[in-house]
């Protein structure tokens, strides 16, 4: 936290590497965290970036690799020489390292794995590629800490501060027999209390959590929330240890979901950031703008087939944009909710139940709205049977669209597909088209015409 | 994970409750984790959770409170005695303890803080207690694990063995000097590797993350996200170490933050659920809906402006919800990526930069859905100069929807105000009106009329 970044720091680098003054560069990176050195790089033009990845050692630069963003990677990496790229990948954590090669393109892929050294380290990294991407073994580091039921302590304790030189956290010890079938953990806290003389067989505890490798990132996200977990072993079908998932790659997995919800909500399709470019965000947000089109036509569509009564009733015209309005905001509240609800596990009842709250809450929020609006209207145009018909028409169209909000995102989610969809633009659209027809259909019939 | 959560183990507890079958209970729930019975405790009527509770003892219990729903647990709380209530808190780990403390009605606090009878732990949740709401000091617990630099490594081993059996979790050992100021840590893989013979002073690690304890809990989040760290150590303004927050209070705290951020994107003030009663969530919804309801109504007010040019040029009329929808899209998208930035803290460079970029993304997708809509209105009315006039409205409407979307969260962000307010029902309103009130004058003047 001690390299602010300032203008003036900026301005130095910069000065720095315009006289390519690598012994200033040099010391003054030489104490920072690569967070900070990849925030500072994330604001450099990218040859400056490229010629201070180059100019620090790779044990220093992997960590920062991997902390930039994915498109500043990206480019840097294609700029990297194969053997450049293997020397990062070497320094990196097992999990690291296979997504850095992830990102590569194919052709690069073999080639930067077949420079890799260490051929332990490169058969992990090989494993590690062929899991899924939303898999608990795309998320797992092969490094860990086990240790074998049938060792003494004294052999333990040496195996251990071997493996834990490869480690950058311990968090627990897992137990294993000789088949590396996962048996159990030491806790770190019971081996400071523990005397030395004890075997593994008889201090370690049996019971701990895991998951397969096939699980899904999302459940073992809220199994490790759930039960306060940093770190949980990853176990394939045979019970055998094959890594483990520390909770920091959770922390990344639970926000990347929030915010993929978040722009799902707000009509954004893809995975996008402000500093995109602008083609990226058009592909992004215009998908579901079109979509917004569509409605709007097909509520214009709706709007000519009742023409008919446009000269005798034009201020049920008027009041088109607010029952559209209503209909959707009534909507997107309520696919919220069950949204985040069935993100939480804690949708309980069935579809039935739901629906017939989510009724009882719309008619009641229907009708708190729909007298404000009956009193404005009728002050407004002095018409009270126009009036009663708008405001009836309002509280029915809030109930179906509250329907309508409740019933898709369950529906959804019982066909297997993710609820979020369907918040956002989705439900706005077919509510603003399903509102403006009840509305009108509602109105001619309570106004008799 | 071993308490599968079956309407046939419901079934059976209930019958033992029923049975009065204390014993069976016991040892049903003996090996169970407490995030388990807590769910299952959701589940259960009201007063056959009350019966197991008062009927475990207050070490399995205690976890399981901070477990459970905030309303389910303000219930039973209010059903046990101060006394009871006090022996929960002696369990628990002082910032549990505090949280539980500060949901009891006032009244209460006082009195179950006055029959702690641990009164090293009373004082730290009196501590605690005094801390503002979102701040660092309000997520720390006082159990961490210290030492002091001038000891030698046995005195050290022996002391740390004692704060361990406090500690759930070791992490970190924090080195402190005589007056209990940070001067850095020890890490436990160093400690795994060291030699016994070692003098603290010359093995500690002198630079170590913190934050005081006055800090905001989402800038602790960030920190601690952005060096991955699992637990952070806090302090006062003179540096002395006061306590320390751990990375799964943090997970909690970048749940709730998304959530919250997700219900304001979809127009709910307040944190619900979907099992909240009908009124709390009237409560939450009906604000953001009567905002829309205003918007409507001013909708209508500006279409009544513009009834000169109802009877000629009718089809405008049918476009106001299309213009609506549009504006209302644009605004929730651009604003929804803008929060998102501010939040990742990657929104870089001016506001006018911003709005100059957004203008021009607003303007390219403006104009591919104004030549679609252009095409389609030409065709179905066969007036080109009218579906022209349309069309172009819409473009500017994107445009204005685009920049006010950008800048609403910019200029609460330059304030100090949570931009996350800005977005959804907010945007959409002002939007609506403003788009509707843009597109007539423009067709107007295009039109000539």
């Amino acid at each position: 936290m001690s390299l602010k970044l300032t203008k003036k720091l900026l301005q130095q680098i910069k000065l720095f590497i315009q006289n390519k003054d690598e012994e200033s560069i040099i010391s003054l990176f030489e104490e920072e965290h690569h967070a900070d050195i990849a925030e500072l790089l994330d604001e450099l033009k990218f040859d400056e970036s490229i010629y201070i990845i180059k100019l620090l050692d790779s044990e220093k630069t992997s960590e920062v690799l991997m902390d930039l963003d994915e498109d500043i990677r990206e480019k840097i990496l294609e700029n990297l020489s194969i053997k450049e790229i293997a020397e990062e990948i070497e320094e990196l954590d097992t999990d690291d390292a296979a997504d850095i090669i992830a990102e590569l393109p194919e052709e690069r892929q073999e080639k930067v794995i077949s420079q890799i050294e260490d051929e332990e380290h490169k058969a992990d990294i090989q494993e590690l590629l062929t899991y899924a991407e939303d898999s608990a073994g795309s998320l797992m580091a092969k490094e860990l800490i086990k240790v074998n039921e049938n060792w003494k302590i004294p052999k333990c304790l040496k195996e251990m501060r071997i493996q834990a030189s490869n480690v950058t956290r311990v968090h627990s010890i897992y137990v294993v027999d000789n088949n590396d079938v996962l048996k159990g953990r030491l806790s770190l806290k019971d081996l400071l209390i523990v005397s030395n003389k004890a075997h593994i067989l008889d201090i370690y505890i049996p019971k701990v959590d895991s998951v397969n490798v096939n699980d899904n990132v999302e459940d073992v996200a809220r199994i490790m929330q759930k039960y306060d977990l940093e770190a949980i072993p990853v176990i394939d079908n045979n019970q055998i240890l094959l890594g483990r998932i520390t909770i920091d790659d959770i922390v990344d997995v639970i926000k990347e979901e929030a915010e993929k919800d978040y722009q799902l909500a707000a009509g954004i399709v893809q995975d996008v950031e402000a500093d995109d470019s602008i083609i990226e965000l058009t592909k992004a947000r215009l998908p579901w703008l079109f979509l917004g089109l569509i409605g709007g036509i097909g509520a214009a569509g709706i709007m000519g087939g009742f023409d008919d009564i446009l000269k005798s009733h034009t201020i049920l015209f008027y009041f088109t944009p607010l029952i559209a309005a209503m209909a959707g905001n009534i909507g997107v509240q309520s696919s919220a909710i069950i949204v985040q609800g069935l993100a939480n596990d804690d949708v309980k009842g069935s579809i039935n139940s739901r629906l017939i709250k989510e009724m009882l809450l719309a008619t009641l929020n229907g009708f708190i709205l729909a007298l404000f609006l009956l009193v404005f209207i009728w002050i407004w145009k002095g018409d009270f049977l126009i009036a009663l018909a708008i405001s009836i028409s309002l509280v029915i169209v809030i109930v179906v669209a509250g329907i309508i909000g409740t019933f898709i995102p369950l529906f959804l989610d019982k066909k297997g597909i993710d609820p979020a969809i369907a918040t956002g633009p989705f439900i706005t659209t077919s509510n603003d088209i399903f509102g403006i027809l009840i509305y009108f259909m509602i109105a001619k019939m309570i106004l008799g015409i």
